[in-house]
């Protein structure tokens, strides 16, 4: 398989080779015969970094790529409310016992500027600007806080990220923030 | 096991049963022994209904769950994105194969209200007020439209839910009419 280029970027996703109404109706084994394709037979040549969106929780899809391969690092992205930290605290543990370091935490929807008046809301109580507690003696560092904000709904409805539409928004020099922390802590 | 009963309704859930720092690294197969055991080893004693709050997506937990019981309806929830509202056909498609009838869209994070000027913003764009379509003639009808909200936020972190702590609020006011709706299209 050959990966679409889009943005610089190469990538495969199940959309790609599917009809937009399929419902793909598949139990784990063949999410992880698939998941091994992605990996094995796309001819992906020379990358710098492969990243993997992962749905949230810790089940068969984290399992699988795991076991497939070694994974530089695990970066969570989370909502600020602590029910939504939980599910960061889960994962976290689960990375940890198959051996995948955690990069730290981005926390999305962290606040709304109102297009109107520009004040600011945080809707999301339970907001952590600088790192949250895992365990005891545990914590995780927050990387980025990024805004909830009608340009970066907008930019994905388009299919152009806001890094591109938008280089020069406060939301874009959080994300290039966010990935030169990201490219210094794998030691790049 | 018995259920926990919160608010006047009994409630079970995996996190009742295990440490809050624990990963629950499981595949299908062990999901669906859960499930079941969810579904027929719980007293749940006399029921008007049993609401299962099920995971985004069309994998193991869907699947298992269509088997186990006959489901007299499926409540899809999205965020007004176009992107969002593919994974909403997807399973769509998927309850019809496994006949589950489809009860209708309740659309989340519809606007947002600013609490400093009041006025509305529809963040992510794309909402649809009336219904959507799913395929040519097949179409899915808007049940309701749910805020993006600080208080349905903080009643969550709490613990009691909106529609008892701020029973006169306009989002309560939603959730109740959602509420009959839903049972007017159950026949009760």
């Amino acid at each position: 398989m050959i990966p679409i280029i889009g943005h610089g970027i190469k990538t495969m996703s199940i959309g790609f080779l599917t009809r937009e109404e399929d419902a793909l109706v598949w139990r784990g084994p063949i999410l992880h015969k698939v998941l091994r394709q992605f990996v094995k037979d796309v001819n992906w040549g020379h990358l710098d970094w492969l990243v993997v969106d992962l749905p949230p929780g810790t089940g068969d899809v984290q399992l699988s790529l795991a076991q497939l391969v070694k994974a530089s690092g695990a970066l969570m992205v989370t909502t600020p409310q602590q029910i939504a930290f939980r599910d960061v605290r889960r994962a976290v543990t689960m990375f940890s016992k198959v051996n995948v370091p955690i990069l730290g935490l981005v926390e999305n929807m962290s606040y709304f500027i109102c297009p109107h008046c520009h004040e600011k809301t945080e809707i999301f109580s339970g907001s952590h600007p600088d790192k949250r507690e895992i365990s005891e003696g545990f914590s995780i560092e927050t990387l980025a806080r990024i805004p909830i904000e009608p340009s970066i709904a907008q930019s994905g409805e388009k299919g152009v990220p806001i890094v591109f539409s938008e280089p020069e928004s406060e939301t874009s020099k959080k994300f290039m923030e966010l990935a030169e922390l990201l490219k210094k802590k794998l030691g790049e």
